[in-house]
C-alpha cells in the first residue's frame, strides 16, 4: 500500500467580521469568499439550505496520532485521532456542516463554521447526500459513551 | 486573494470485495484499510456508528465548473458544481457519510461508501460534530426543488 501523494489547491477563504472572536460559537455569521472565477460554480448553490465546507486547518502544529483526549476533566480512556474532532490531524482537513443564509456572487453567508478567519477552503458540498430516490440521513447514531455522557440531547 | 497550494498524503485505501460492482450501491460494505502505523489513531473510533470517510477521486476527468445537469431527464436549470455532488470538481474531494460496522485493528468494514477499489482515503471523522454539550444534526432542510421531486421522503 503506497501512499499517494495530492496536491489541492483553495478555491477561496473564510473571513469573519471580527477576526479575534470565538471562532468556536456557531451562532456567528461568517463569509465563504469563493475565487470569483470559480462565481459560476456557485450556481444553484443558495437553493440547499444546508452545506459541508471542506476547509484546511492551515495553523495547525504538528498532527498527534493517538494519547487524544479531548475533555481533560472526564475520566475516559486515551482515544486516536479518527475518534474524535481534534485538528492536529495527519492531513489537515476540517468538515463542517453549516447553515447557508444566502450567496451574494462569489460569496457565502454561512452560520456555524467553526473556522478561523484566513482559512482556506477546498470544498463545498450540498446536504444531505441521496441515492436512488432517498436522502441519506442518519435518524439514530452512537457515540462514544464519555461523549454522550456530556452533550444534552443524546 | 492568493490561491494557497496544499500536500496531502493517503492514510489508506478502499477495498471492495467485488473491484467491478456497483461502488453507488450504497448497501455493499466495503474494506476502509488504513496504514497499519496509524492502527493506533484509530482507537476509540469503533464506538461511533456512523462517520464520514473522506478520499481522493483519484480516477477523476478535468473538472467541470458549471452547466452540471445531474439528471438530464429532469427539466431544470444547469448548476454549478457546488451545487450537486459531481465528483469532477476543482478539488477532487469525496465525502461519504456511512455505517462503521467494526474494526479489526486497521482495517474499517462500513457500508454505504460509494468509492472505488484502490481509492485513496485522506480523513476520517466521526458523526454527528458537536459543540457545547449538543449534537450538531439538522432536522430540516431545503433541497433544489428538481431534486426534491426525485427524491421520495423529502
Amino acid at each position: 500500500m503506497e501512499p499517494k501523494v495530492v496536491r489541492m489547491t483553495s478555491i477561496g477563504i473564510v473571513r469573519r467580521e471580527s477576526p479575534e472572536g470565538d471562532e468556536k460559537d456557531r451562532s456567528i455569521v461568517a463569509r465563504v469568499v469563493i475565487d470569483p472565477d470559480l462565481t459560476s460554480a456557485l450556481a444553484g448553490i443558495e437553493e440547499w439550505s444546508h452545506i459541508y465546507v471542506v476547509f484546511y486547518l492551515h495553523q495547525m502544529a504538528q498532527p498527534r496520532v493517538s494519547g487524544i483526549r479531548p475533555f481533560r476533566w472526564i475520566d475516559h480512556s486515551f482515544d486516536g485521532i479518527y475518534a474524535t474532532r481534534s485538528p492536529r490531524r495527519p492531513n489537515s482537513i476540517g468538515l463542517t456542516l453549516v447553515e447557508l443564509l444566502r450567496r451574494e456572487e462569489n460569496v457565502l453567508w454561512v452560520r456555524g463554521l467553526d473556522a478561523q478567519d484566513g482559512t482556506p477552503v477546498l470544498d463545498l458540498k450540498p446536504y444531505p447526500d441521496w441515492d436512488r430516490g432517498q436522502w441519506i440521513t442518519v435518524k439514530e447514531f452512537r457515540a462514544p459513551a464519555w461523549l454522550r455522557e456530556i452533550n444534552k440531547n443524546s
